[in-house]
């Protein structure tokens, strides 16, 4: 009888080998062959691992007829410091073996630095694409915010849960809802998940969630995704929304601790700087509007709105006045918050919510929620929805809830800013938008 | 001007409070009011935090006016010791304030140790029935597996993605996928991040993703959900697909130790025994089917098929004859894998795959995929598919792809199982059914 015992196999990462204590050891890597030289009677072979590429040199005798770039293969040799490798190490190659190859060769050369691709042409060869070490370094950056969410929200006492995404009315109003047949009912695909993650407030005080958000925009913007990551989280028992911007600077703070320990190769190679979240700025809507609009000499349009490129003015002035790469703009207009936002009791044209503007865009929307059922369904029925509609999600509210708030962050947003890509698209795998649902 | 600086509210948690260190101290509590009960010169409140309960003692003169069950509060008092409270210590009161009330009383009380309700009934009052201590202990048991799964991933360096949920063709084939329209164009919901997480090993080599799953399966049973969670993992440079079931092993062992070590309280209160995962038993597809049928004396019926009431079997005969909650049932049929997988060279009417059963019930299914890209085309003709309409996903063949396989984990049957539930859709939050939409 064979048993598994849990003997994982290991693998060899570059950060494992650039510590150095493996010189002039014996060792065997797998990888993916990036590139080939032949030097006239040396071979240089840059292997891909999993975080970075490692320069091995071969005696043409050792190398296996017909290998190619992208070829997968193991290979043993001796790990020795040379100052003139890129990383200062390199392996000297014993014994290449061929595990698989590939039928063609790649539309693009990934050795390259750069990849200077136009943006449709990019989207379409991302799965091969995404194997440039630039490409990569976006997405493990990525991976860092969602690990740094995660772990600081633990150590915060929030618990994770999963809710789901096919749903029967749509959270966030308007007309940007897919919709879909679901045995014969009509379904929806969840905007957010704020419903549920309100409720588990009830059950757990403090909750976040990481899953997809769907919304059917028409329009083509470089800010805007058709499917995007949300980081959520809901607290309870706030004594106001300015707590819950409090969680969202110390969950930033410690983004910027955790990717300047983890990520410094991917930060480095990107150019990356880090912003500093120790202390952010807070304006009120109609404040952020009127100061911005005063010093770069335009027209407010409309006094209710917020247009991208009024963000981006108010995000230049929070840098160039404030010093600061976030800026929380607080009060938005109620009519402009779903149902569900608190309104300010000292004047209820405004909400007790906020964004956060990043380098002068929003990357993350939040604030009080209504806990009362009676003031809840007044708000509902001031805007003309039905409360009959919405009677598991009240449920909730007839039966208590503290006083509670949360907010939701963009992923592929806060990526964007953070690595200074200029499209939205290229902080996610696999982009949906109005023409494009492959790769 | 106000600057927000990360200065988060701490909240304060049964655990904290049990661990005994508080005693003799002023604290302040906020929660939930479980229940009242008037002794008579004194009232007891239990207040619900967000991990468990506690004892208060209050002076009536105390206790606001129209205090009812469900009510937010903030109180103050002085935690003691108190050998006959459940947990050995309580709270006398000095203070309390009500944040919120409820509207209507609770439809069940939460206060008893058991509710006995009918699934029905229970379901269509999850968003208030979540709060009962039972309740509370499986999700959160569920979100130490889903923190055991990243931990332990991680750990063995694998990256996280997130791929969409919005697709142009489906994974797994059969009939049961969700269709939707996506700006006049037909999509359809994805079945499982397969063709990503795919891509994403010639990026990373290690990658995992945990996000929801959509099966538009038609019939009810206690063990299918429409929407589930899927812990979804896959892995490069294997040498054989019992690389990937060490990989389980490993995370089953880890999640043991997480358990055992964050959980306890909510394991005793389910009574949940963990299993044992240190080594795991594995056994052919065929002889699984013949051993059982012939140690519980029954006919097979098909020989490649495997019917829940004979996984039920195959799980008895794993316990009661190998002494294992787990079995890995391996070299399952061709026909009954999808076309990714890898046949078996020795026998290819059988796959390099595997199902792991959990106290018989299949809670993943994984196995070995092909990575060559003439075999990989060659099999989709063989089916009758056209390659031609999954181009992007076939890149990664023809450009290169090591051997590579990987496993999707059903976190709800997992759950389900490790917690001794008759139902899947207890171990999910807002499960989805053919029948059930909300909540």
């Amino acid at each position: 009888m064979k048993f598994v015992t849990g003997e994982c196999r290991q693998t060899t990462t570059y950060g494992g080998l650039a510590g150095g204590g493996l010189n002039n050891a014996g060792l065997t890597l797998h990888g993916a062959v990036l590139a080939l030289r032949d030097m006239g009677g040396l071979v240089f072979l840059t292997l891909r691992l999993a975080d970075g590429a490692v320069q091995c040199v071969c005696d043409p005798a050792v190398l296996p007829e017909g290998l190619t770039e992208e070829c997968a293969v193991e290979l043993s040799g001796i790990l020795r410091s040379e100052p003139r490798a890129p990383g200062g190490f390199e392996v000297g190659v014993e014994q290449i073996a061929v595990l698989s190859r590939p039928a063609e060769p790649m539309p693009v050369s990934l050795a390259k630095k750069g990849l200077d691709l136009h943006l449709d042409t990019e989207l379409a060869l991302r799965p091969v694409v995404l194997r440039h070490e630039k490409r990569r370094a976006v997405f493990k950056l990525q991976e860092g915010l969602c690990r740094a969410f995660r772990e600081y929200l633990t150590a915060q006492r929030f618990t994770e849960v999963h809710t789901p995404k096919i749903v029967h009315a749509g959270a966030e109003g308007g007309s940007n809802i897919f919709k879909l047949d679901y045995f014969g009912k009509k379904a929806y695909l969840a905007q957010s998940p704020q419903f549920y993650k309100q409720t588990m407030v009830g059950v757990y005080e403090r909750v976040f969630e990481i899953g997809p958000v769907f919304r059917a925009e028409k329009h083509s913007t470089t800010r805007h995704l058709n499917e995007y990551t949300g980081l959520d989280f809901e607290m309870g028992y706030i004594s106001s929304f300015y707590d819950v911007m409090e969680m969202e600077t110390g969950f930033l703070q410690y983004v910027v601790e955790l990717l300047a320990k983890d990520c410094a190769y991917e930060l480095a190679l990107l150019g990356v700087e880090l912003p500093d979240a120790s202390h952010i700025p807070c304006l009120r809507f109609d404040e952020a509007k009127r100061l911005a609009a005063e010093k770069y000499g335009y027209k407010i349009r409309d006094p209710y709105d917020l247009e991208p490129e009024e963000e981006a003015h108010i995000g230049q002035y929070a840098k160039e006045v404030l010093g600061s790469d976030f800026l929380f703009v607080t009060h938005y207009p109620s009519k402009k918050r779903p149902f569900y936002a608190m309104d300010d009791p000292v004047d209820p044209k405004y909400t007790l919510s906020f964004d956060l503007l990043f380098r002068g865009m929003e990357v993350t929307t939040g604030g009080q929620r209504i806990h009362d059922y009676a003031a809840q369904v007044a708000k509902m029925e001031a805007r003309g929805m039905d409360p009959a509609g919405f009677e598991s999600y009240l449920m909730i509210h007839k039966h208590g809830m503290p006083p509670h708030g949360g907010l939701g962050i963009g992923l592929e947003r806060l990526t964007m800013k953070l690595c200074g890509l200029e499209n939205v698209r290229q902080a996610c795998l696999f982009p949906r938008d109005r023409s494009r649902l492959e790769p």
